[in-house]
């Protein structure tokens, strides 16, 4: 319900897999091992079965080399299993990211066409929830632009190295330059194994892109209230018990997800990890990393959806201005405002 | 990999639809209303696309009160989405608690008999991870007892409450009584559909639980370092690129674990609930429940997993003492201590 | 400005070295050192340089123990640092705890002044922000007390033990139990250095504390709203550049205060104690535990003024009721559900 | 103890006082008023009475404004509070962030000499706390480097904006400029009041900051270890209870204080800002905000007294591989990558 299907998919045990065996491949062609790279194909391996033998090693890459091994016995060589799941985390972290990117654009675009088109539209600017001075509705989807654009180019911008350190860390750094190479994976100076600012990186800034969105929809709520009444969504969300209501589901998933994310980007940011490789957060990474795609996939979809033809009704925006005599003047500066944000918003695309 | 089978499942999306429609049925029995309490039947329902529904009510009871009516006009009466849902948490709950129950007793009693059995066996105490001055490795075991012990007792005493409020939480109270009653459920004073305190116990229990299991571990973890080489895990975990290693997998997953739990318990203790149905908030529990109880399952099991026939070295517990001369004579009240332990879970069974 | 000046005061580095002398004497009069009892007054030390030099040790009370000694050799006889620490910690908590709960108990007290005097004053419920159905300010203000109630019995009833397992846990349990009644703490089973639960209970107590505070907050924000404009503070806040506005001060403070709360909760949930002692996790206690009462006690404050006193507008309630045809007929049940809570509130008290 | 004096100075009340009036001296500069500008002298202003009287308002700014009005009419002119807060905060933090990162960099100066010293220097990895096969300590020492040297840059880059948005965000960007201009603080493209990237960064970068010192510090605690012996600290804590522990104090307090900035930064990235001045989240951002700097500091400063001296007890790490026979040849390009390690730090200074 939270989370748009090609992200599931993105983030499921079969794009692990898939990622997994990519990191596997890409190694066994930089060892020139041709065997073990045509035994890398998601189809000859059991993902329930992996996981469920991955138990008693706490780590599904044991099992999942044992079985490339019987087929090409050479696979996995020089590799630790981590190297093959820290390369995976980036893979499928790019692959994830991606769609997540796609729907911060759509709900930036989205915030960006309000905020041409409403340039000038005054409304009343709320303080502590007070009604305060005038602004225009303009400049609040601009500070909602300049948000995403600037929560988006974070999450653009987290590095996302692969690993290839071998069992300790200790692996010819050169090896490691090509198989990054191979992957399109950025080359890590030393390996990461323990060293966790890159996943630290990508959960900040996936937490950074959810509030971005839970922002849009902590204002959409406000605004949609009964007494305020200022926009709606398009396809507002219904009721099991009144049929009356026009719930802005959309916001409110927006903020469901963010709150989702923002827990386990605290996990992915708690450190921990012993000497050379960790005995307990590393594991602990794997379904917050997920988690934290997949859900900011979610509140960038659904800040998106409430932001996409979101209904303003500046009539009530500008009777509700009248509720109380409001000093300011603000509007002019207002429009200029709403200029500089949409021209950093071209900038940036 | 984390989490164990019956767990999974009794988390799952089925899980909840089949707890939605408990709730579902008990409000068709207390209301009278045979037809709706005939068409509370999961096999009916495809959660899949009751999920995807609901995504633009925010919510899958609307879809799911939807296609309950259609079968039985009258069904739903009264009840607003929030009420089964919430009901249907406290159900899943309450099945995922017992199986978390009955992996901390397992753990719990695995770690009674290495009490009672190393209640005299010196080992050296280390404060800072230095050592410090002899105590027992019995000792050490019933500090693990009493903490299992002790976060089993407060995890078993979370409320788990009915909930029937209707749209805005003004039902008749004589209703959810009888609605509480009918499934098993404690009666709650008032609705809490926005006041929950239930929730944040049950999060902080099933935390607090998993601490108690990260504690274990932690110490096995410790323990079974190469220098100390004090205790063994039965079956040890193996490496893809290291043969001799043994790994303590179940100590390291179940260290693991309990992050996710600690996490997702930070959501569910978060607050934020608006007037009288939160938008955003509340939404956003659901998957962080699931977690928290699977994970803190995944802990229990796996700090079970690692006490059951932990193998203890006794002799090397000898031998590293003799590292340095230590001053104390703990030894005797050690025994005193480790009987305390053990009538106190005694008392608990 | 966010704590009552009492509740500084009483986790202020002069109440923890307090606290930390009564422990050594207690323990001085328990082995009848009469010597060292007298030693232990705080106007001897310089609390300021014992932190100064704790730092060295990574623990204050090193520096305070070989004062002590200077005065009375015999002084923290048997215990080890980490006793007088966690038992000045407990009796930090409980003379904190119990301002705490008196501001609390003032908050409920408004919040059952409120629903009494508002039994059947009738407004609109909102779910989602959204007008649902009517209910009752009075109905509103006994889910806060209900809240406001719970989280007090729980914050009361958390365990508050003493701490005297000497440096590695293995003291006299007789001797724990007269130093514990001594000072009127609870005996423990076991020593707790590193069984948590006790710290953990507390802070998820404050923690839900401070979450009952927020709540209020958080409705009465909303409904203080310029467009809603249900109720006002009786002190509202000002700002420095409209003068016109009359802000709801102290429930944004009671909203601002329970965030600080539930950060520092997370941190005294969140496990990691090595061995007999903990390398960081323990340590790191101290400033949290004091943040966590202060802050609880200041939300508590601040949803206290909130309540007392707050202007409840019932004739803008029920105007804007009128804003849309409303179904539903729960007003009946409001009120027996407001006697219900207010029962429930005279039990607890 | 944490925290060094110059940190606590620095994020003291008083030199929020001190940042506040630099900003109203800023804006009277920019706007002409020399009256305004002569008044912003802090030995004018009493902190804690501003604090005493902000707790009515939410906000000392409030009665700070005022007090500046009573010696220059024009002062405050065109500002909102939260204009003069968010930029003294800022200002704030450059101060204590160059604090911080001078620690952090006395930290990797350490942590390179150790890679030099140690460049060749045999000793046993582990994983999973297991003997792995053997790397040398200077690739370990290495990877504390890279961490702290990136956790270093990120730091350094965090945006430090200046605001000047007027009551509602409406204030001419021309002046923006200025303001910025004159304090030195990066232009803002709109206001950032309720879109808070800058505060989420700095909150983000600290946490990382922290955490690449807790990384030294639970590497030296487990090398410290009795039964390892790998590592000492040159001035080791000691004990209130056993004279013969040298326990690895500032290694401890760096993992403290990063479990506190942690705990601090998940407030800050928490979102949740309403409209055009949030009620809440904002107001608890100023607390967590000094929490996160002066904690961060206080891990840096106590990783870098770990490291400048660190005893490295080299025959030891190589007795300690003799333990287990090991497979491996990784040496030789550990070398290599203690090489890289350093180049990149060279070209980070």
């Amino acid at each position: 319900m939270f989370v748009p299907d090609p992200l599931r998919a993105a983030v499921s045990d079969e794009a692990w897999l898939a990622a997994m065996l990519d990191a596997e491949r890409a190694l066994a062609e930089v060892t020139g091992d041709e065997e073990a790279a045509a035994a890398c194909r998601p189809e000859l391996y059991d993902v329930e079965r992996l996981c469920e033998e991955g138990r008693a090693d706490a780590n599904p890459v044991v099992p999942l080399a044992r079985a490339l091994r019987e087929r090409a016995p050479g696979a996995h060589r020089g590799a630790t299993s981590q190297d093959i799941l820290d390369t995976a985390a980036m893979l499928v972290a790019r692959n994830a990211r991606e769609l997540v990117l796609a729907e911060l654009d759509g709900a930036a675009a989205a915030a960006a066409s309000l905020a041409e088109q409403h340039r000038s539209t005054p409304m009343a600017a709320r303080t502590l929830l007070q009604q305060a001075a005038p602004t225009t509705f303009g400049l609040k989807a601009a500070g909602w632009l300049v948000g995403l654009v600037d929560a988006r180019r974070r999450l653009a911008g987290a590095r996302l190295p692969a690993q290839l350190g071998g069992p300790v860390g200790t692996m010819d750094p050169e090896l490691t330059s090509r198989f990054a190479a191979a992957l399109g994976l950025e080359e890590p100076v030393v390996p990461w194994h323990v060293h966790r600012g890159p996943v630290a990186e990508l959960g900040a800034a996936l937490d950074a892109a959810a509030a971005a969105c839970a922002k849009v929809g902590l204002d959409v709520v406000l605004l949609a209230q009964t007494e305020v009444g200022e926009v709606s969504e398009a396809e507002s969300g219904g009721s099991s018990s009144m049929p009356h209501k026009r719930n802005p589901a959309a916001a409110v998933l927006a903020r469901a997800c963010a709150r989702i994310v923002h827990a386990n980007a605290g996990l992915l940011t708690a450190g921990d990890y012993e000497h050379e490789r960790a005995a307990g957060a590393w594991q602990a990474e794997w379904p917050a990393l997920s988690a934290a795609l997949a859900f900011a996939g979610g509140a960038a979809a659904a800040a998106r959806r409430s932001l996409e033809g979101l209904e303003v009704h500046a009539d009530r925006m500008q009777a509700n201005i009248a509720v109380e005599a409001l000093p300011g003047e603000g509007a002019a500066t207002a429009e200029a405002l709403v200029d500089r944000a949409l021209a950093h918003y071209r900038e940036s695309t």
